[in-house]
């Protein structure tokens, strides 16, 4: 007999599945190996920058006071007493009508409040002493970087759960991080079902394919930020795969299979779910493609039986898995952005379901714009290939055409979303 | 003396490193290890997608013409003869009004042209055999995903230079890539130069700041795609810069240091290219920040000078090496992406040169906005981390305002471009 299933809508699906996402551990690890990462603890400024006044130039350190009444026609000539690089401090005292050499980043002298650029100075000797030159005034701060002027000590600059960026670890070594604590990466574990599967390296045969899902899903996981661990293919055998799965669930935090969740007689996984005693959130989806995907909780872990269908595998992983994954990494936008784009295709079939089309985005003349990238079947992995984002075209009694203003879930960003479901 | 410097346009500046872009090597490694590579060499369909005639849903395989005359008032019966799962195939022949029972992705006998889905049909016994009933006739080849009609085999897929993505991934594993011949990663050495610097786990002093520039280009090499090799820092001191430059040369693809190229008396990377016999490229680039930025050659490898400043050496950086990376890697569009955006924020001040200004993208409503991620000082370490393009602000005698449109260069993409400027 068919099983009947009831389908919930979209939003009440991830909703489900969310109230089972906890945030993860933590692990200390190098900053050299932390681009990528996810910050486990605010980064917090341990001290001002710059942590002491400094000359932005190289050029020479004096009292503004000194400069005041120079001019074209009144060039003012300083005693040149020292010269610092940056890294040392002036030793002698700077009085009237004298100055320091100083290097870009140097620290200021005490007496001095500006810099005069080197550009703009002539240099010359006398009586074995060294002179400059300058013939415009200057004020008391000028070309002065001040203590404190870019991060005040205490300051937190980037809050936990965000992505490490260049320009975040650049922030870790300015304040003294050389070990960081980032979010450990959850362990995701993937089977791939089916007794029509190949191994890659595997010829053909007739009636045959080759399992692509778990590669895919690998890399999704590896995408969202966590570290897949890849089991292996099972036949469609209950036994089999009962063992396996119930085997595997200790070694992870989270359990992804692929296949099996339709309602043939292969399709093992309902009731799998049933003799583990996990809990089924769901088995239908008011979607296009995956409305089979199932997801269902085990003592609080997740186990995603995610459609065979490589296009209904990508959706349910990155709608269903991904937030998951990002809680656990401490992001509170876990989701993936949504964001407006323009239709450049036309879709005037009407669907009853809402429809996810892995598509292109493309950014013209300053609006973002969105295309399809394959064939819109559900079993074309070409059409992934290309896909950086998942168009929406809600369920309903019309089609969509070129020109029209759509929702889009961006894929290749860090940004993410609260909940783009509202 | 000030040594006088020449600015040449940013264009020029990129032109002229981009002469000694040269492809890379190639490397074969495991699908498993594949995610987020470069691809060296096209990826072709080896075979059909699919590679047989299939049943894309569970349900019954019949002869459509057996169909023609079924309507509510007149269903008709078919005899079950046979059930192949997914990776079966059918081992009896199907006559008249017989069927037989399909899994999703199976492959269809020989005698059948039509899919009838599940839900469609009613099942019965009798007489210890099984039938199956339908109310509506089936065209021949409904639901049925023909050999082909996916991807043809010898197509090319996916180009040479293009990065791995979760869905080209599955393309590897459905063609039988289970070795990926992939861009090698070039070698990136670093060394950051200045006495001023300290390591990270150093406690700050007077005049000094830790060392920030190195592990932040770290980071920059590897969104670019390349590997760091971190060598250390070195002080201001001639002979031990030379000799620690020279020695590092032969172990790497790119050679990177930062500070040093200013025109401060222990700005010491010019005299060093002189001593190495290397041609500078250019010593003064017409853009804040990183008008010092230097870039020579020896024997074609390339030298980068980036400046001390942080913000400088990541514009720098940006501009300059990350497209000799990507072209290393195979692509052929290696520069940064560039795209319009609408300016949130204001500028009033004119500047004879180009700016670069480290910012956020955002996307309201479909149009791209363009904000900067923090202070515009060329100094602020700051407003690096919430960086994920460059705001490009050309030089002249007036501002830019909110609401103006801009050009800005995305940092976290893969698409990439081909000249962004012309």
């Amino acid at each position: 007999m068919v099983e009947r299933r009831t389908p919930i809508p979209v939003p009440e699906a991830v909703s489900r599945v969310m109230q089972f996402a906890v945030e993860g551990e933590n692990e200390i690890i190098p900053i050299e190996a932390s681009y990528g990462r996810f910050l486990a603890e605010d980064l917090i400024a341990d001290h001002d920058v710059p942590h002491f006044d400094r000359s932005p130039y190289d050029g020479f350190a004096v009292r503004a006071i000194d400069t005041k009444d120079a001019g074209q026609e009144n060039p003012i000539e300083f005693e040149v007493v020292e010269e610092i690089g940056a890294g040392s401090v002036a030793t002698k005292q700077v009085g009237a009508y004298q100055a320091i050499r100083i290097m870009t980043g140097a620290q200021m002298p005490e007496e001095c409040d500006a810099v005069v650029m080197l550009e703009l100075t002539t240099e010359l000797e006398r009586d074995g002493k060294k002179y400059m030159v300058i013939k415009r005034p200057f004020k008391s701060g000028d070309n002065v970087s001040f203590q404190g002027e870019d991060v005040a000590k205490g300051s937190v600059l980037v809050k936990k759960g965000t992505h490490i960026n260049p320009g975040i670890k650049a922030l870790l070594a300015t304040f003294g991080y050389h070990q960081v604590t980032v979010a450990k990466r959850p362990i995701v574990g993937i089977y791939a079902t089916g007794t029509e599967l190949l191994d890659v390296d595997e010829a053909l045969v007739p009636g045959k394919i080759r399992n692509s899902n778990a590669f895919m899903v690998s890399a999704q996981i590896q995408r969202a930020g966590a570290e897949p661990k890849y089991f292996g293919k099972l036949p469609d055998n209950f036994e089999l795969c009962f063992e396996a799965i119930r085997n595997a669930i200790d070694q992870v935090d989270i359990l992804i299979t692929t296949g099996g969740v339709s309602v043939g007689d292969y399709d093992y996984l309902p009731a799998i779910y049933e003799k583990l005693g996990a809990e089924v959130l769901f088995n239908k989806i008011a979607m296009r493609p995956g409305s089979v995907t199932t997801v269902a909780q085990l003592n609080g872990k997740l186990l995603y039986g995610l459609s065979g269908n490589p296009s209904a595998c990508y959706v349910g992983f990155e709608l269903l898995a991904r937030p998951v994954i990002r809680t656990r990494l401490f992001s509170n936008k876990p989701h993936l952005q949504k964001i407006k784009a323009v239709l450049h295709a036309d879709f005037p079939k009407p669907n009853p379901f809402t429809r996810f089309v892995r598509s292109t985005i493309g950014f013209d003349e300053g609006k973002v714009s969105v295309t399809p990238s394959g064939l819109d079947k559900s079993n074309v992995v070409s059409s992934l290939a290309g896909a950086n984002a998942l168009m929406i075209l809600p369920g309903g009694t019309r089609g969509y055409g070129r020109g029209m203003e759509v929702d889009v879930l961006y894929l290749e960003d860090q940004e993410g979303s609260k909940w783009p479901w509202a």
